[in-house]
């Protein structure tokens, strides 16, 4: 054990990732140096299956509550919601600067507009190469490829090293807008010497190299020369501006017209298009209103809903609910994307009503990932050579893959964490060490309320949700065990009405056989009478029907 | 239009799919020719996600009850849920007796036994190349391959002519138990004309052929032979008695024990070696009780939960819940299946939880599909040629690529139909039509419950799951607008305790409010005043929370 570590002479850094380990997505981390707190991402989760009517998941900062003060600005990789979700919900309780690329800021601030926080919320634009000297840190912005433009890794100094993340990436030789990732800057860093290493993790599964972003376009102009004579629909990520930027450079190459449908496609392509992020050739974007003036071998749609979200535009339109468009038969739809683990099912279901209505549905090879593979991982790692490695971005078995890995290419295991949210990690050039958990408490956003429901209302939902409720009321004197009214049973997602008429009289039998033993008594227990009923019903119900409603007993006194 | 049908001379076979078309899985066909009708398999479907707290779907049989005198038999391919297992509740209601093979016999028996039912169903062993007459029908056992053993195709036959359901198939040259699909078979049989087909569509869309079961032998072999120093765990479909057999034939050949883990593993391979279906060499079972008596390295334990199925015994493991098999530190897991559409986070999860506990989980190449890949199916359709095509088993999109295919080995595009379940197809020699649609309802099993869930039931589950419910009592005086108790507020599944006190203490307020502008007027109207509450409260969360809970008004009167 050092001594030194209290003396302040060999200082440690302290790194904690507030989520974004067991819950995937909820990307937010903090580093701590001295008086200096600064926060890499701020993202949200989306619920998972058990967390019934829960619409977002959000971090616990109560730690970065407590230490308010020191907190300098949160710095933002990409934007994309699980790194940029939950600035609204976290800024409001720990407000500091944000700083971003160009792009990144101006998806962070349609978030704000929605929040009405524009205002309160500091914005800094960055650019790769720039470097932001906060407190006792250094940010430097380096550029990085990824389904969304503007990506940045972050190399981050402090007194006792630097530390690298790499944000989400990929490596692509060949981008469809703007540069490569920075290998030669990464490669500097890496001769300068890195500390630790907060390395992407989502495609560790996967062997050799992520395609280029530019081998869709070649795709997509295939199909495009295979179907001069239907309409085309390509559904795709809002996010995905090179994605969207393919697919209208295509259309205009085969004269077609470009509408985008959903709201978030428009939102984000009057951003990046503002911006400079994407080129529209003259006369290709017509208005949605204004497809019904073109064939529809002139047409291109872009569209969103390639996960099969319920209510995005081409479930709409698969379920002939689109206020604008109609499936016709021969219409030709790309799905431009892979569906996310949990959205199998719905894909699947736009898949099969787009088919029904007799469109030809092309979803194989018609998109690659934004995720870097084994090779691209192990180059980023020769490059920067770091001390430690901490994998990020994935399932724990995808962590635990990346630690062969990582291993694999030479870093001692030792030197290697797999770490919780909530973990402290404390380290510098002698030695890193998980010293300490927090605990944290996801938070669950329902509608206006963030943490008003927690696991009991959740469990409620579960057995509501299951197997529905029995209310069983009545009204009795004060103080004594007559009964004044009822008892009455109303119930709701139990049984279908016209069956329900004779299991709720025999039910309300079951009610009154308690009450009559409760007549002799002395005391007026309500509460040994409440008891008594939902145990003696919930018995009754699970004999007869194996099946385990809520019983809700109320007892009104007059 | 032909006049011939109604006298007879040319009469028609009707053709009804009862299920197994929209919701995938529940398999059950009639046949009807004359006075004879014969079904074909009868399988249950599970819960779709929106179907919620409901076990199984199982098919609307009213037609057949209708015709119940015409009934002469069903008719099962094989041994798995989707073909078997509504016969439970079909053959109570349409009592008629059950053609199979032996061991898709002995599972029907163990279902039978569940539910009392094994006497009062009439069942008849059938070998393959038998063929059985009842009524106007001649129905003949085929042997295919599938990834249950004892699995068959059937050549129907009545005056019209011949008829091939291939049920699930693959081609399988070296299968590990019994010979390869009968192809011979089914060419003499095409050699004598075929006039429709029902053609498994699950793999339609994979190019080439489906692999043979015993290349999955060859990689257990691989990984038994890389990991001799630790525990192998695999867990597989019960059903799939040939893999077990694989698993337990390379146990022996590396001289481990073998357990086996979960009740319907277990129930199946007591079944499976009884009847001869599975050789386990002497000395290599052992109970699962005795597994603590040997060294990690003499064993492989055999178990269910493939799936992620929450209450299988890997799941069991997985979550350190297991009462025998605690997972140790270099276990070697196998996952010899792949996730069916909807299981890949709950598959996730398990192998996050096995990595997590220190488990090597090995699940790329440890399994093969058990159906027909698009070169198999052309063989079959080669080897038929049957006039009309009906493709089967599978999703929409399934079926319209299958029909695509059908045309390209030379099925004219008006002799292929996509049916829906419920379509009446008639068909003979001259043509095939669909002349008429049934409409079925799916039966909804909910505990002991059949078909006594509907959609208002389902509808009330959804919102108490997304929103839970707030009830208001009161009790009033008979005939007037006093109140004598209340209105007190409950809630359920709403939000969390501490928080719902001033959230109540408004919502009380807001009841008030609207008993105060009831109290001046002269009628006592409840079912107005619950609804004037109704809206109001539900008015008021909306605003201030955004949120839609059920709003459950109860007056009582004295």
């Amino acid at each position: 054990m050092e001594e030194k570590t209290n003396n302040g002479s060999l200082e440690k850094l302290k790194i904690i990732p507030l989520g974004g380990l067991e819950q995937i997505g909820m990307n937010i981390t903090a580093l701590e140096y001295g008086d200096s707190i600064i926060v890499v991402d701020c993202g949200l989760a989306f619920p998972q299956d058990e967390m019934l009517g829960i619409d977002l998941v959000v971090p616990d900062v109560t730690y970065l509550k407590d230490h308010a003060d020191k907190v300098k600005a949160f710095f933002i990789t990409h934007g994309h919601e699980d790194h940029i979700g939950s600035i609204p919900y976290v800024l409001k309780e720990v407000p500091a600067p944000v700083y971003a690329t160009k792009l990144t800021q101006a998806i962070i601030e349609t978030k704000l507009k929605e929040h009405d926080l524009t205002k309160s919320v500091k914005r800094k634009v960055v650019k790769h190469g720039q470097t932001i000297n906060v407190g006792d840190f250094r940010v430097e912005f380096i550029r990085v490829n990824h389904s969304i433009s503007d990506a940045s890794a972050f190399a981050i100094t402090c007194p006792v090293g630097t530390v690298v993340f790499t944000g989400d990436f990929k490596v692509d030789y060949t981008p469809v807008f703007g540069e490569p990732i920075d290998l030669r800057r990464l490669g500097e860093i890496g001769k300068k010497g890195v500390l630790a290493l907060f390395c992407d993790s989502t495609n560790v599964m996967r062997p050799g190299f992520t395609m280029s972003e530019r081998t869709v376009g070649h795709t997509f102009d295939t199909i495009f020369s295979e179907n001069r004579d239907h309409r085309i629909i390509v559904a795709t990520f809002a996010s995905n501006v090179d994605r969207v930027q393919q697919i209208i450079t295509c259309a205009a190459r085969y004269g077609r017209k470009v509408a985008l449908e959903g709201r978030s496609m428009v939102n984000v392509m009057t951003a990046a298009s503002e911006l400079g992020y994407i080129e529209i050739p003259e006369n290709t974007l017509i208005d949605a209103a204004q497809i019904k003036s073109y064939p529809p071998e002139q047409l291109v749609l872009i569209t969103t809903g390639s996960q099969g979200e319920s209510m995005a535009a081409l479930s709409r339109m698969a379920a002939s609910i689109h206020k604008r468009v109609s499936i016709m038969p021969g219409d030709v739809v790309i799905l431009s994307s892979t569906p996310i683990p949990g959205n199998e099912k719905s894909v699947s279901k736009v898949i099969n009503e787009l088919s029904q209505q007799g469109a030809n549905v092309i979803y194989q090879d018609t998109h690659v990932s934004g995720h870097a593979c084994q090779e691209e991982i192990k180059l980023i790692y020769t490059l920067l050579k770091p001390k430690y490695a901490i994998p990020v971005h994935g399932e724990y078995r995808h962590l635990a893959k990346h630690a062969e890995l990582a291993e694999s290419v030479g870093i001692p295991k030792n030197n290697i964490f797999i770490m919780h949210s909530g973990d402290v990690l404390e380290l510098n050039e002698e030695e890193a060490k998980i010293v300490d958990h927090i605990s944290l408490h996801e938070v669950l956003v329902d509608g206006l309320g963030v943490g008003d429901v927690g696991n009991a209302v959740l469990r409620d939902r579960k057995q509501l949700s299951e197997s529905g409720l029995i209310i069983v009321t009545m009204t009795m004197e004060r103080g004594t065990n007559t009964v004044l009214a009822g008892p009455e049973l109303f119930t709701r997602g139990f049984v279908y009405v016209k069956e329900s008429e004779d299991i709720i009289m025999e039910a309300t039998e079951v009610v009154c056989g308690v009450l009559d033993k409760h007549l002799n008594k002395k005391a007026a227990d309500r509460n040994r009478l409440k008891n008594e009923i939902r145990d003696t019903l919930g018995d009754h119900f699970w004999r007869t029907m194996k099946r385990e409603p809520m019983i809700i007993p109320i007892i009104m006194e007059v």
